[in-house]
């Protein structure tokens, strides 16, 4: 314990008390505060950062995957090949499934929500043991023509399938990667027609389909590191073997990350990206996609809104169907036993998938309703295609690699291409982005086709569907080919505001270039907003002063922002009647969302938004000059008569 | 397009522009502002409703959970029972081991750090199957006296000893609870070292360690719903049934939950809770424990700092060895079919566990160095606990149960307890909780044991250190019971700050009963804070102005708060010296985290802080009154003037 000391020399502190006096309660509410402001910076610390896009992974076209000692002798011809169900590999799995362990009964009253049910389990496993005709499906398999040969080491299973047409159509290659729990065999219904020519079109496609790497029959890599990048340059590597320097690309699932990130890498080799799982999930993203839980129509349309907000819904959903592949990413070694010694535990592990990934509803049903959309011997096709060549065990290691530290880090997804992109967007895909969040990674995204129906294994339950798309989806790949390539939507094709057409308020069509040689302000309004009485009378005051000179002010009623422009047409003409409008106003639409008018989805590529291209509100402000040209983009905050300074440059 | 109208009626607006001109860079500053005070609101909200504790789970202590229809006549009589592996069991399993399939190598160069290295599965499985002795192991488990008794439909399956000890030592219950994938397997070596009298204690214990339902020789509910609360019923019918009102508990993993419920839901029983898991997971404690990113200090000892930050880190391995329970909490029916398929798959699945579990660097190492701690022998004891009575599939739905929507919005880790509680904690284990977080569910949490070694097998893996923090945890137990059992630490034995002795600059104990009959401000300081000079200034004057009317200043020197008093005793000594500090000063001290000196825990707990018991920063004072009872608290940024009005109560 300290003396007091003799020395009283201290100074009495008198001055003013700077510290304030605060209660407990009172340093919660301070320090909330400072935690609220540092929040704030860190978020606009954290949005600099991950809108700035890293640089393309390295990678080495030559890499060995093989065991080793590399071999550089290696056969590198391309072998044919036949898919074989051996007496041998079925009664070893027939013997299995005959001995299969007595599974415990399903909780009472449960269907699919605990998992696969095991009462419908032994159906489909006793379907298996003695109805599914092994030689049979054998043939089918081999209706196409297989293929193998080594590339970086590693022996590469595809289909290869020319289509034989007469010499004026047109024989496009057409890349098609399957995902997992799929395979090749997803793909055995959409080929035919994709291979036979359709009435108006003067082309048709030669498929390649090959199995991924350590998947089907294709040879796994030998050592870690395989990840999208590697993929996607080994698939590349395939394409020149089978003599295809450039080609269109379709997949879904982890076909489309790997097909996204050959865009991404090789975006002159790939002249159009067709995907059936759309989506970017990058950062920024993710972020919009969260922020546009407050307000939907911001991002997506009202009719599609339930395809992903709620949000918390839509991420119950996905926490609850991704339980596989967070184990499938930390510890596929120990999982690939079990699955590897058990055809029952590998057709309920894959099958699962099959039920509550097409119809989330399905999960209520004790059969999962599996038998809806697809024939059970369709589904044990694709299970044999994981059994029979043993490969469920390296087919889910692909999950380490893409969730690796060293695969995250590559930010893939924030790293944009200029590949054609176009998306089919089925109504019970697991995951679902709008078109504005998919533009910051595919620059030329092209067009989303919505399906009211139909799950993520699109392509095995809608053959039809997806032919008819893909048909689509090429065709306007040329199309924008047909132009002169160019690396941005800005100065893509449609140039000017003349390009488009708008309606007037009594429906009446108004093409734009009427405009032509004027200086075009371009403006979203509502008639029930706290900005409508300012920027209505600016708007006017603007337009007397400057219409002799050379201004047109066009204005379009939408009803996206807090629903402020409900009326209808007339009720509209009314309200801008009473205010003496003297400036046009157009028919009501949507510049948000999947809807959007075409002509304000050009002024939003053309005059990008500081958080993003959407829309932020009633009023905001497009400035086109007297070329039809967009050169300004104003926040609805900035009023019209603050864009003066702005308008007489061009006028 | 709306015509221009001819009525010019409109009032040209020309007041002032209220809207500011902003650019979007200046938009994107307010959003995120706004958005950071909207973000600190919700959070303050969000507090409020978290630190409310909910009501207590409502339950039926004799719900049926065998299949309907329910059996009023049921046998609840206690049937002795032995396990046996018979040779039906043993020749299936022997056959399956043969044929197993072969799996696929692992990468070049991993260990575990891909799941099960299936190189070093080769030789464990071929040691189940030729070198297991299962006769020898059938009656090694039987060497304890197992049984079986119906409660609520459920066939429960435990083992009791009773030891035989002299009429002098007292026989304790202690009701011994497994986890996942544990069994009561891990308790063999341990049941004996509990059930003999040791040295100096006048207690032994009596064990019941029954197989959880669903697990080992216990029979699985038949429906949905069966958590952590329905298991907490059903051990505490189970202890009824063995006589046993009153008892202690040991749990760890999902033995911890349930012993944390019990504890939660019947406090009148449980007369000590010892965990070797002790966790806290409310949104709370979390939250806690992520804000201790920013000053470990503040919770948690420099020494142990490491079990728990940084946090990325630990949440990296969590998040790693996590995915089994993802899976298990959402399709744990899929996986039950392969792992009850293939022993091999079952093994690798279980013993994985036993590696990572147990020391996070075991991963890389291609046996997992597994049998650096166990046998293998042992290990196949706790495998054989699922493979036998085929209880895989219903062990895993547990978890389903755990996380079930239902069970999570019981919040139990927010209804605090009574009971006794003592954790010992293990270097490796994969949560760790600082005292001050686990106070805020265990009420009367008395001790952690600091063990650096071990891992999440505590029991099965260090059963010597295990036995003697049971005796150490009970006896002390004992003592608190001793004492009248009172609701809270607030007032319990210790009621006064005269119970407690300090040591003063020179290291000198000073008891502070010599502050009797005075009024005591008692405060943490530093030499080197922003709010040091005004502190020492405001406390001296203040000591001056009212020493003669009975108040007296104990400082305390504490460096837990940036560092801001580094200095040695003497250099204290100097400081205050120059200062002509007249009150007096201490022995600096710790007053967060493990080492807190125990008069600053009897203070925290006293008078607790508005958010979290733990001192926040240097100079927090608290106002004792003359009876030695601490009567008020003040954040840090109270300065000692500001206490005048307050202290004049007392004096």
């Amino acid at each position: 314990m300290a003396k007091k000391p003799a020395n009283k020399s201290q100074i009495e502190y008198k001055g003013p008390n700077t510290i304030s006096k605060s209660t407990s309660s009172g340093s919660v509410g301070k320090l909330l505060f400072v935690f609220a402001i540092l929040g704030g910076l860190l978020a606009f610390y954290v949005y600099k950062v991950v809108t700035t896009p890293p640089d393309l992974p390295k990678y080495d076209v030559n890499n060995w995957w093989g065991p080793y000692p590399i071999d550089q002798q290696k056969d590198v011809s391309i072998r044919p090949f036949k898919i074989e169900f051996s007496d041998v590999i079925v009664n070893d799995l027939r013997e299995r499934l005959m001995h299969r362990r007595p599974f415990v009964p399903p909780l009472e009253g449960t269907g699919f929500d605990y998992g696969f049910n095991s009462n419908f389990l032994g159906q489909v496993l006793h379907y298996w043991e003695n109805k599914y005709n092994f030689k049979d499906r054998q043939n089918f398999f081999n209706k196409f023509d297989h293929y193998k040969t080594n590339i970086q080491g590693l022996d590469i299973h595809y289909i290869h399938v020319k289509p034989k047409v007469s010499a004026d159509i047109e024989v496009l290659p057409l890349l098609m990667l399957h995902g997992w729990p799929g395979s090749i065999r997803e793909f055995y219904e959409l080929i035919p027609k994709l291979t036979t020519p359709r009435p108006g079109d003067n082309f048709v496609f030669e498929i390649i389909a090959p199995s991924l790497p350590g998947f089907g029959y294709s040879q796994s890599p030998a050592r870690k590191g395989f990840g999208p990048v590697e993929t996607a340059v080994l698939m590349s590597n395939l394409m020149k073997r089978v003599g295809r320097t450039q080609y269109y690309i379709q997949g879904g699932d982890f076909g489309h990350v790997i097909g996204s990130t050959m865009a991404t890498l090789f975006p002159e080799q790939i002249l159009g990206f067709h995907t059936n799982m759309p989506v970017n999930t990058s950062p920024v993203a993710m972020f919009y996609l969260w922020l546009g839980s407050l307000w939907p129509s911001m991002l997506v349309e009202h009719e599609v809104q339930d395809r992903v907000y709620p949000l918390r819904e839509h991420v119950a959903r996905l926490l609850q169907e991704t339980g596989y592949l967070h184990l499938q990413a930390t510890k596929p070694d120990t999982l690939g036993i079990s699955l590897t010694d058990s055809p029952a535990g590998l057709a309920a592990y894959i099958l699962e998938k099959f039920s509550t990934w097409t119809n989330p509803e399905f999960i209520n049903a004790s059969d999962g309703r599996l038998l809806d959309k697809f024939q059970l011997t369709h589904l044990l096709d694709n299970v044999m295609m994981y059994w029979a060549p043993n490969s469920i065990a390296t087919s889910i290691r692909t999950y380490a690699e893409i969730f690796s530290t060293r695969t995250l880090t590559m930010r893939l997804d924030d790293i944009p291409t200029d590949v054609p992109t176009w998306g089919i967007k089925f109504k019970h895909e697991l995951l679902f982005f709008p078109d504005c969040l998919l533009r910051l990674k595919y620059k030329n995204y092209l067009h989303s086709t919505m399906v009211e129906e139909g799950g993520h294994f699109a392509a095995f339950e809608m053959p039809d569907v997806m032919a008819k798309d893909i048909f689509e989806a090429v065709k306007t790949f040329r199309e924008f080919h047909g132009n002169e390539r160019t690396p941005s939507p800005k100065d893509k094709r449609i140039k000017t505001i003349y390009d488009f057409t708008v309606k007037d308020l009594s429906g009446k069509e108004i093409k734009l270039e009427k405009y032509k040689g004027y200086v075009v302000l371009i403006v979203n309004v509502a008639s029930q907003c706290g900005l409508t009485d300012t920027n209505y009378k600016q708007l006017n005051e603007l337009y007397e002063k400057y219409s002799d000179k050379g201004l047109r002010i066009l204005a379009f009623p939408c009803n996206q922002f807090g629903g402020q422009e409900p009326g209808s047409a007339e009720e509209i003409f009314k309200f801008i009647s009473n205010r003496g409008v003297k400036f046009d106003i157009f028919e009501k639409i949507s510049v948000n969302g999947e809807n959007a008018h075409p002509l304000w989805q050009f002024l939003k590529n053309s005059q990008s938004g500081m958080i993003g291209d959407f829309i932020k509100w009633n009023f905001s402000k497009f400035l086109v000059d007297r070329n039809g040209v967009p050169v300004d983009r104003f926040a609805p905050t900035v009023s019209p008569l603050d864009l003066e300074s702005y308008l007489v440059k061009y006028l």
